[in-house]
């Protein structure tokens, strides 16, 4: 991996990529910003079984770019969760889009119909909901 | 990097980033998609410097999995181009909320304004329109 402050080019998918081009970080945002995990321990036990070097590694990285902050529990002040910022809450549109390609491409993938069908029929209004979501379980609205 | 078939989920954001989880395939496949380019040589030269033996291994990697295949140029017999197939030019809504991102989140990114202002106005016509282009590239339509 480059040195992150050296960007390749002004494209803005090398400076997408040069965040999440990996086969871990979108997993990590994908529980973040999908599926309300916001304990390392829930991020770890995911079913790809990211190590917890690599989580700890993208975690920290993802903080460093503005994408998470580690805040402390309010529930048990012993305790860190990550909360997801705006800058990665904007990215739930690609996120969709990524999940519906998927779906589409790949039998083996299990993606509930009911979702699908909301993303034909309503997609802004389906992005709107988890990012309204993702905000609420952060305490931002 | 695991077997190709052996998927780590279900997740179709795994399966997707088990084709295109790494710093270099989307932007292959950003040249292709968006740039028009189809010959060896012209992917070779991006501004990002993508070392010929990583070009190489992406482009094997895409037309296994189907993203592209390789011809011969009908304009000159020795020489191959590469297309993008339908499954690939599905993923044009994804690189295009990418783009998006990536612009808006990097003052560095440079992006034609009047891009992000049509996609403002109307997504679904900015990527049918990409969309038609490759194919109309590929001799699809």
């Amino acid at each position: 991996m480059q040195a992150k402050n050296q960007a390749r080019s002004t494209c803005p998918i090398s400076f997408a990529l040069e965040i999440f081009g990996d086969r871990w970080t979108l997993l990590v945002l994908r529980d973040l910003l999908l599926r309300g995990r916001r304990r390392y321990r829930e991020l770890l036990r995911s079913e790809e079984g990211i190590a917890t070097n690599v989580l700890a590694d993208r975690l920290k990285r993802l903080e460093r770019r503005g994408l998470i902050r580690k805040l402390r529990d309010e529930a048990d002040g012993r305790q860190f969760v990550y909360a997801a910022t705006p800058l990665a809450i904007s990215l739930v549109p690609m996120l969709i889009e990524m999940i519906v390609w998927g779906a589409r491409s790949d039998s083996g993938s299990d993606v509930d119909p009911a979702f699908i069908a909301r993303f034909e029929t309503d997609r802004e209004g389906l992005i709107a909901e988890i990012q309204a979501e993702v905000r609420r379980s952060n305490g931002l609205a």
